[in-house]
């Protein structure tokens, strides 16, 4: 992910400097899931994160430069946790009924929504231009799902006739308009119907292993 | 759909304070839907509009009431197009089809995204009270698609080993989180891909009609 040139970058800071920064940038992280990008400001930030404010503008100059940064490091964190092996890799439809049952299950999903889907609807319409970074984001996210997806087909697990690139869009965009609807229904149910119908429909795909 | 206290109700209303009334709802869901709820402000309204501030505040005294009408405004507009013969009235799958067709080929819907579903995400995290109203309209759309493939059902045109609860959320999530990917990626084809593949999957559960 390209990294803005509005604010100093972590590697030319010093250790000292760059801790400082982390935890402005995970303080607004926190501040910005739970109230909103217009809700946090610098005031609200200078306590949570206990610095001062010229701390915050020297790493952080314009709200801009802070967003951005939260986007990238929202972006590590969930690209992070479906890289890892939390989901099995996605290397088998297990892995993405575990991935669905993750976020069923996730508590603040129906309070505050995805942590980058509901950045992303807040900011979608303002001036701040931080519009590459979220397409990108969520074009590697899309790109996980597709990938295990071909993967699978590979492997002769799942039917040539599913259409992977089509289905990975269906996958995400079952969980970003599931946690939309469950915010709106303060209720966890429409995120667990639309996620189970998707992988429902995924599975029908599957090709059985012979042991 | 309840009605605020907050505002005086049309029906209380001259003939020519509805029109004003009316007036300035339209250009402030136009406004909105545009530019977002927190760039919304009286002086562009007033332009918009062509009204006096004064006017604006005697019909919608604060913010919030202005939003509150303008989700109720948007809300009949989306529920009335559903309820509508524009997609057969949903009485068979070549109707949802229709529907798909409609919005994806909607030059706005990857700009700005669903009228409703936008300023959801807009405001769920904020402190106005509107959140009954959302909750209500959403809950309104979802049973159109409940009830039409329940309908579909009981003519014996849908299996019944389909959900319909489960498939109305999976519609009504992947029209919400496909626009919202439309919008990030301006491109409709996130949107596209995730309404085929919901239908294609309904369509598996179709039960072909006798000729």
């Amino acid at each position: 992910m390209k990294s803005t040139t509005a604010a100093p970058e972590p590697r030319r800071l010093t250790e000292k400097g760059q801790a400082t920064r982390a935890r402005i940038l995970e303080h607004a992280a926190a501040l910005i899931y739970a109230e909103g990008v217009h809700a946090t400001n610098n005031d609200k930030l200078r306590r949570a994160a206990g610095v001062s404010g010229s701390q915050i503008n020297h790493y952080f100059p314009t709200k801009e430069s802070l967003v951005l940064a939260v986007i990238e490091w929202q972006a590590e964190r969930v690209l992070g946790l479906h890289r890892s092996e939390q989901f099995d890799g996605f290397e088998s439809l297990e892995g993405f009924r575990k991935w669905a049952a993750f976020y069923i299950g996730y508590e603040r999903a129906y309070h505050e929504g995805c942590s980058l889907g509901s950045l992303a609807s807040e900011i979608i319409k303002t001036d701040l231009d931080v519009h590459d970074e979220l397409a990108d984001a969520f074009a590697q996210w899309r790109e996980i799902f597709r990938d295990a997806l071909l993967r699978l087909q590979r492997q002769g697990r799942l039917s040539n006739e599913a259409d992977a690139e089509q289905l990975a869009s269906l996958l995400l965009a079952a969980f970003q308009g599931g946690m939309l609807l469950a915010q709106v229904a303060r209720d966890i149910s429409p995120l667990r119907d639309a996620l189970e119908a998707a992988l429902d429909y995924i599975e029908t795909f599957a090709i059985p292993h012979d042991t």
